[in-house]
């Protein structure tokens, strides 16, 4: 029996695009970053397939990171596929200049980030589509687990953020590869990918597999599953912490924020420490030096409160409480 | 120079099961579960240093679940340990006959604390002590995260759970190790802790180290951690859902639960979604039977309505949309 329809590798790819682009206006332009690998590729492919027909304009932008020899051709053959295979236009190369900052990846992507908010910005495009897919999504929450910083580091990457969108969060990397081959499309394969210097490469072909074969195949659809549900849990949280400091804040400039401990006492441990912490940035700690174990040492004085002295905060700061109030402020200098 | 003082690991143990006896009144019977291994080895010790110390009873329980040649001779071993050695009162072997429901590790886990909390409920205790290291919360956090069931499955085992406490949890199972050598306590290796028919011995062998090779030594530590906040942030979103049911509910008796559709709208996904959980098993629906897809199902008859027919749901019910309200009841025979 023939097959009617396209292989449904492509049309689970297909789908996934045109239901990531549903809210669009008519004629939108949509760009995907496309490196030219089977991820980005196929999702390329639906997209030329898909905007079309749903009265959108569809582009493309790869990005050379001039890491490694070649990559300037390599690029340059990416958006030749996008142009006369796919009919995409724009369909161009942005060559970028990769720092050290954070190291090889948070520097490659930084840069990446701002070139594809560079040429959305000039050609006016609504939405810029990226291609992670589900196994990105399982690794991006066992790098989260390792930090070991809260639910937001385990909700893994967003499905819409901004203009970016990331359609393939549900789809394994398998289909992707396969809908390439289907569409007969030769995906590049970045020898970064297999670079084991990169965290996120070791977690792909060495901690994943494990997990796989010891704890059974569901693995990656389990952790891109909890990285959903993680999201909507800690939304939830941020959403409540923030109308709770409404409530305990008494006052709130920068400097100096007083909060009053009977409203603080009211809430459960999670929004409490949540509070906490927001009321120390908004005091002016720097996030990224506001540990956990600063947020424990404040919620102490809320909530083993004997006397104890004043907390010392990142920024200058310390925490008091003095009578019914903590205070977070600038420390006097002594 | 002579050192002061226990050694390191001992004071670590000593002083964790000091903090989780700290709410108790004089003369309470506190008993440990000791299997002879390193870690209920090493709490049992502590446990028989400082109860006295604190006016409190010391007693041990040590199980023979009879799987093993010779378990009744170890278990008397340990009671004898625990008597002789330790000074402990009681100090007694439960023998218990082992099951097959729901496979070799949760019947033995069952069958072990019908007999723990038959002893505790015989002796009168007040507390009974786990040995429940930070390598096993790890362990089961990430036994949670291979079923990807969401935040409550990430928290682990909690430190305190009726008369059961886990004073151990934030101690590395090395600890225990060390603490015994140093009280030259000869800890028993049971041969069940290195069968890999067992997904925890799995996960013990071959998955953390792999994570702690690929990922850093802290894997383990960061599991635990995330342990922790993902139980207050469970605890505090049911608390949440809980309180949003009670206003969201119009009737709700078993077989029948009626809510009002324009109070779900109001709430954030997360929370929604606990309600619609709450609801059907209110109805009647089996927990263990409604799946994730069953409750986003009925979520959409909320937020994505287009005059859709029912969903049905285990346990016979169905959930229905009416007018503002969402019905969710056994179905009546067509």
């Amino acid at each position: 029996m023939a097959r009617v329809g396209p292989h449904p590798a492509v049309a689970d790819v297909r789908r996934a695009v045109r239901e990531a682009l549903a809210d669009l206006q008519p004629d939108a332009l949509v760009l995907v970053a496309c490196s030219g690998g089977a991820d980005s590729l196929a999702l390329a492919a639906a997209l030329s397939f898909v905007a079309p027909r749903m009265g959108l304009r569809a582009g493309l932008v790869t990005v050379d990171h001039g890491l490694q020899p070649g990559s300037a051709e390599q690029a340059s053959t990416v958006a030749d596929i996008g142009a006369r295979r796919l009919g995409l236009h724009p369909a161009e190369v942005r060559t970028v200049t990769v720092g050290t900052e954070g190291g090889p990846e948070a520097a490659a992507r930084e840069a990446r980030y701002a070139a594809l908010a560079r040429a959305a910005d000039e050609h006016g495009a609504k939405a810029v589509l990226l291609g992670h897919t589900r196994d990105d999504q399982a690794e991006t929450v066992l790098l989260g687990l390792a930090r070991g910083s809260g639910l937001r580091s385990l909700s893994g990457m967003a499905a819409a953020s901004g203009r970016y969108r990331r359609p393939l969060l549900a789809i394994p990397r398998a289909t992707t590869v396969a809908a390439c081959r289907a569409l007969d499309l030769d995906p590049w394969d970045d020898p970064h990918n297999e670079d084991p210097r990169y965290t996120r490469v070791r977690v792909r072909r060495r901690v994943l597999p494990v997990l796989e074969a010891e704890l059974g195949p569901g693995v990656a659809e389990a952790l891109a599953r909890t990285a959903g549900m993680a999201r909507e849990d800690a939304d939830a949280l941020e959403g409540w912490a923030e109308s709770a400091y409404q409530d305990c804040a008494l006052s709130d400039i920068p400097g100096s924020v007083t909060l009053a401990v009977p409203e603080l006492e009211k809430l459960p441990d999670a929004v409490r420490r949540r509070v906490l912490r927001r009321a120390a940035i908004a005091a002016g700690a720097p996030s990224g030096a506001l540990s956990a174990a600063h947020v424990l040492a404040v919620d102490r004085l809320v909530t083993r409160w004997r006397g104890q002295k004043g907390v010392d905060l990142p920024g200058g700061l310390s925490a008091v409480r003095r009578y019914g109030t903590l205070i977070l402020a600038i420390s006097p200098i002594a």
